[in-house]
């Protein structure tokens, strides 16, 4: 496709254009079965299959251990934000936050509707520029759980290492999904948005440790249980079945690039290239979180004038670099780049970066 | 398209092949804008326009007044198994319930988890066979709805006339949303997966009043919260794109065939098509349901024994005629003949049915 230009929005996101490629392939006639994927039976032999194989690589891909399963709801990570709570807080058990900006902040908010919540570390006074070290995560007694969202997808920082505390943590890994190795042995349930690596928009899965299946509430209405989607193979309902091949789609594509690791090295790369573009701007371009927390996945910055932002956003999308402007909440420049997002797309981001700024000097 | 067969699945379903084809078309680089849709911000120009021009023409084709809002959310029908008492029922007001089968049985318990609730009518004694009249219904005090499947898709039972009642009526219309004519006033809220007549599966349409939302509990997380959507648009989160957009291509294709009085029209004829083939079989083929509250959508069938059932569903399949094996719960054939079922293809049905009578003798 001559025309694709390179698509740096927060999520919806980029996607591999082979994934693309193939659903487009198969979306009228799937396999010569004569109807389309979407039209199928969710109980039919062709969508369990796929259903199947994309529980299995999802666990292998994101190299789960045997302890947890993999579930795919709907309702985004919003949804899980009451869910959470609903099913791992009773008998008195409370859950603890790290509030480290926009999301975590309502993933705490939803939380309090549905069961005894605090903020156990609050970066709101340092305008959420960084994640908590070990130490200033402060735990009550009867916490049943850390609440931790890995990267922040507005504020552009993430954890650079998982943090260590002495309860199960709880994950909210929407927007750096699969992009880096996980310390299972820490988390009882990791939940995220597809939206931004693993597919299309529609979906949130969810990795969830089997062992506290048992003891999640049961006293909720039955899509909101834990136990209910894993005992079902997530088909307890209707699955979102296009979220799901697409996923699939996804998970093979990440499997033939190599994997985790490959994903989590291209991060690396990817957003190496681009903060060094930033620090040796002499400062014309600044990104303003603390350096050690820097998100791989959503890196922020901001020019030396709303004006030159401004230009910048018009020109860069008129060179076919498109949606890199900052939240509404926050401002400013962001460029996501997210797995699908190949390093030819961050050095088209650079080097326009450097003209931009040889023609418009502050 | 040669190869394409006649689809009687339950849901999801059939959809109109033009809608496939042009979905098709623009998958990978939606009008030009050099990327799919379903890569593209939710916020962005193209999906505002789309979702725009999806709530209108939904509330248009469903000749919903303006005293009405179209949300999309997630979950399935079953979600709002919970969010209905979660929203409607606070302050020691109850919710009563038709139980008039799997899916209104399903309602009924989850809501109870979330509010006082109760059976109305209960069809369970009678096998689930029939809907009950309006002097059956027994509300108690203080009901703040009552609840109706209008359309029971294992059972294959549907209201004939929408009940009467002196509290509003909340209805969960998944397996015939937008087929037949809806006696607005009487309700505050209706629900249904859009999997059935809408679009693929991931999506939920719910039509709320207006008036009722700032009633609606707030002390819920905020995706429960239908006020929270209705105030977004249906974009407080990352919504189902894809789904969204299929159902705008749907709503266009049914306005193309005349819009809801041609889904009325249409369902009509092609539901006596086939119950005629039934009736007028000797007995040879059965339907077990009340004829009065036959479904327009699903027409369940027995043959004169199991193993003619059997054979009867190897054979449909082997002539192109799909997914006819009635529910797993109740056994028998089950043919779902939503919106997008073409007449030919019911036609095509009773054919094969008049052909494998007369060849395979009771």
């Amino acid at each position: 496709m001559n025309n694709r230009k390179h698509n740096f929005s927060a999520g919806p996101c980029t996607l591999p254009l082979e994934t693309l490629q193939q659903a487009q392939e198969e979306f009228i006639d799937y396999h010569g079965a004569g109807m389309s994927l979407i039209e199928m039976s969710h109980r039919g032999g062709h969508f369990e299959e796929i259903a199947k194989q994309t529980r299995e690589l999802a666990l292998e891909i994101f190299q789960a251990p045997k302890e947890f399963s993999a579930l795919f709801l709907q309702g985004g990570a919003t949804l899980q934000f009451a869910m959470v709570p609903m099913n791992l807080l009773h008998g008195g058990a409370r859950g603890a936050y790290v509030n480290s900006g926009a999301w975590a902040k309502g993933a705490l908010a939803d939380a309090g509707m549905h069961g005894e919540v605090y903020a156990a570390w609050d970066g709101a006074d340092e305008k959420y520029m960084r994640m908590p070290a070990d130490d200033e995560i402060q735990l009550r007694d009867n916490t049943r759980y850390l609440h931790i969202t890995s990267n922040e997808t507005i504020g552009g920082i993430r954890f650079p290492e998982w943090p260590n505390a002495p309860v199960p943590l709880v994950g909210d890994m929407s927007s750096d999904y699969m992009s880096r190795e996980v310390d299972w042995k820490k988390f009882d349930l990791i939940y995220g948005g597809a939206q931004k690596n693993l597919g299309p928009a529609g979906m949130t899965v969810v990795f969830v440790r089997k062992s506290i299946l048992e003891n999640c509430s049961q006293n909720i209405g039955r899509y909101l249980r834990y136990d209910i989607h894993e005992a079902n193979g997530s088909m307890f309902n209707t699955p979102p079945v296009f979220a799901i091949y697409m996923f699939h789609l996804v998970l093979r594509w990440m499997k033939s690039q190599g994997g985790l690791a490959a994903m989590q090295r291209n991060a690396a790369e990817k957003s190496e290239t681009l903060y060094s573009a930033i620090d040796q701007s002499d400062g014309y371009y600044n990104c303003p979180v603390a350096r050690e927390c820097r998100s791989q996945m959503n890196v922020v910055f901001r020019l030396p004038s709303e004006a030159l932002e401004k230009k910048f956003l018009a020109e860069s999308e008129a060179a076919g670099l498109m949606h890199l402007k900052g939240h509404r909440s926050v401002g400013g420049c962001r460029a996501s780049i997210y797995n699908a997002m190949p390093l030819a797309g961050v050095s088209a981001l650079t080097g326009f970066m450097a003209e931009f700024q040889h023609n418009n000097p502050a």
